[in-house]
């Protein structure tokens, strides 16, 4: 009966099922139908929850799973077990696949050796269209999908590819070097797996050769990987822009806790400097309590216009849009924008304070402060991004942190300043 | 010497190029370059640009600029022109380009009708692997990329589909029904365009076949364009969160400055509902000036807890890994995480306003607020999303805002109306 429910379903909606359901679930359900688990299913699950699951596999079932999967698909499922489920995956595995995935372990973690498959389908570039459908008819091993021959010299450096729709329509006796493809383009076993997935976006690739030290074929990486890395960059930049580590929603309590605290003690600490900066005016806002109603207003609206400038400049680095040599005018562009809300809002602002506090200096002091402190915030948001990405620093990863410190501390200490020396 | 130069750069990179230098600048360089922008140079640009861009080339340039394009790169360029632009295009194309160029754009905005392109190559389904050869052979125009035949019944229902691989791979009297693709699956031409690029994420999708309401097969989805829908998914959350709308780098400041200004608005709108709440405890903050210097701290950590519980649910609801089926157990633990953080980070800080302040009481207020608050941020940054997303509005627009005003408004109440009750 469960065999009627799953078998029709796709592996990554078996996988999303068994994320879904809760940890005893879980373990009724894979008692019930482990049979059940194949390598792609393996491949789909949350990291989180692979260890789990191929720790219930006896070795013959796991042997079973994973001997049908690409090469890229069992590095991916290895990459993260520890070293004894590694052996028990590699054991498993045919002789010729079992040495790719070793040879693709020792590239480092998130490199394009990694991220492809040691199945390819190569040619000769002398060969003619008729020596490549013949050979691809002979009976040989192909990989479960291709969409590209890729044409090698004789030390086995890839020179072109051919799409395989250019092979069925052109003749036999047509050479293959004479119907490759413009977009050919290779990539190196160290390339990072986020800059190849980027440049399969910019450049619509399908599939890429990935040649090692030697220039050599060692590889190819196909679209639908490279998709789902682009994918995980982007849950990278998102989460990490909100301070959360990487996790899943499968995770447990204690485990996400422990895994979302780190930029709260962060948080805490420049929260901590903020309320260093207020206890200095102490005396102003005792003299003037309006001060303290109105401050968190001109924090607040620093670290919004932060965020903004800050978001804008992580995404326009991670797409390339934002690199050096057009840092500058979007620095200045950035500046205008905040000055220019800043300007709007602060009127607004000002006006409302004076007529509900009745007071022109108080309505005229969180003006300028709003001002000011939306200019620091859009420089902020501009530049500290990029100066982390030329530290090398992921300026998705502290920049709000540093961001909105930088408004708060900014906030609170131009308005109490001047709130001190002008209405004191 | 211009045209050495650019010649043999990729679309994709010329139409940074245009996008980085300044306008004076890009005036210049298409004065004396624009006999070579091309169609794909046209479909790469920002939509900001294109306009601009077009506007200068004379109707011959254009027709042979858009004459070579497949028809979803058409209608992605032509849908947000100005009708007289899209006239101009209109009457560039050779009539049947034109005609499923017209169709396209009679579907909704953001549906597949509008991805896909016309180009299909279909067989009907009791042809064998011969006879699809033949076909492709004979002399037909095919698309520039293709990757699978569609299996077509009679009535132009899609069947199933063939890979390229499978066909070069077999003999040639294998009938194509008996080696189609497991992985078969069809859109309708009003199918959300972020849905279709979801799920070629998820099965690992290459091409897909679009079909009406009659069921017929009308188009193809292929997945360098479903890679680039799902890039643009993800840039639109990622700047919704941080409250920024649509828009480029090339952007004029003065556009940039009014697209940034609605949620600084509405920002201001729930920085003076803060500021009520605050000037209610004004005789509080005036007895007690501690408590001045604190409440900034409650309330920025209520919002740095909620971010993140927002955030985590923002991204899981767009990859559907938050769904009815768990939203319970997703926001049970999502309490449960801001419970533990909140007492984790309670502890420390009231026992440093203890010894800071050297009052007990005032401790335990601010431990308690912030407990609280932290609990209520990780409710409201899961609960949020979860509503808007079932009241259709897209969670990533308009969640921060409410989740930091939530947060706010609850870490200024609890923390000033607790010490009121306790310390006064
Ligand atoms: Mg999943
Ligand atoms: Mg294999
Ligand atoms: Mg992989
Ligand atoms: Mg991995
Ligand atoms: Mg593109
Ligand atoms: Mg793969
Ligand atoms: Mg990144
Ligand atoms: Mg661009
Ligand atoms: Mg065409
Ligand atoms: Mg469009
Ligand atoms: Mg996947
Ligand atoms: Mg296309
Ligand atoms: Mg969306």
């Amino acid at each position: 009966r469960l065999d009627a429910l799953l078998d029709p379903l796709h592996a990554a909606d078996i996988a999303d099922l068994l994320e879904q359901i809760g940890p005893n679930q879980r373990r009724d359900l894979l008692a019930l139908w482990k049979g059940g688990v194949d390598g792609d299913i393996l491949s789909e699950l949350d990291e989180s929850l692979r260890e789990e699951v191929i720790e219930g596999l006896s070795p013959g079932e796991l042997a079973l799973a994973v001997q049908d999967l690409e090469t890229d698909d069992v590095v991916d499922l290895v990459e993260d077990l520890d070293a004894e489920g590694q052996a028990e995956v590699l054991a498993a595995l045919p002789a010729a696949d079992r040495i790719a995935v070793e040879k693709a372990l020792a590239y480092p973690e998130d490199s394009a050796g990694r991220l492809m498959q040691s199945e390819v389908v190569r040619a000769p570039s002398h060969w003619t269209v008729g020596d490549a459908i013949d050979f691809l008819r002979s009976g040989i091993t192909l990989p479960d999908q291709f969409y590209h021959v890729v044409l090698v010299d004789p030390r086995l450096k890839p020179v072109g590819y051919v799409t395989l729709g250019r092979i069925l329509s052109s003749r036999r006796d047509v050479r293959l070097r004479d119907i490759t493809e413009d977009s050919f383009r290779t990539f190196h076993v160290e390339d990072d797996q986020g800059d190849v997935a980027r440049a399969f976006e910019r450049y619509h690739l399908i599939s890429a050769p990935v040649v090692d030290d030697d220039d050599r074929l060692v590889g190819v990486v196909t679209i639908d990987d490279a998709m789902t890395v682009l994918d995980e960059e982007h849950e990278e930049d998102i989460l990490r822009l909100a301070g959360v580590g990487e996790g899943a929603l499968s995770d447990p309590v204690l485990a996400t806790a422990r895994q979302r605290i780190p930029w709260l003690i962060v948080n805490l600490g420049t929260a901590g400097l903020s309320a260093l900066v207020i206890s200095r005016f102490a005396g102003t806002i005792q003299a003037l309590v309006a001060l303290a109603v109105l401050m968190p207003i001109v924090a607040s609206m620093g670290g919004n216009a932060g965020t903004q400038s800050l978001t804008v400049a992580v995404r326009a680095l991670a797409t390339r849009d934002l690199t050096r040599s057009n840092a500058w005018r979007v620095i200045r562009r950035e500046a205008l924008v905040g000055l220019l809300n800043g300007v709007a809002l602060a009127a607004f602002l000002g006006l409302a304070t004076m007529l509900l506090f009745g007071s022109v200096d108080l309505g005229a002091v969180i003006a300028v402060a709003l001002v000011v402190n939306l200019l620091v915030a859009s420089l902020a948001g501009t530049f500290i991004p990029l100066v982390l990405e030329r530290l090398g620093v992921d300026p998705a990863l502290a920049s709000g942190t540093f961001v909105t410190t930088m408004t708060d501390v900014t906030g609170f200490f131009v308005f109490l300043g001047l709130a001190t020396v002008v209405l004191l």
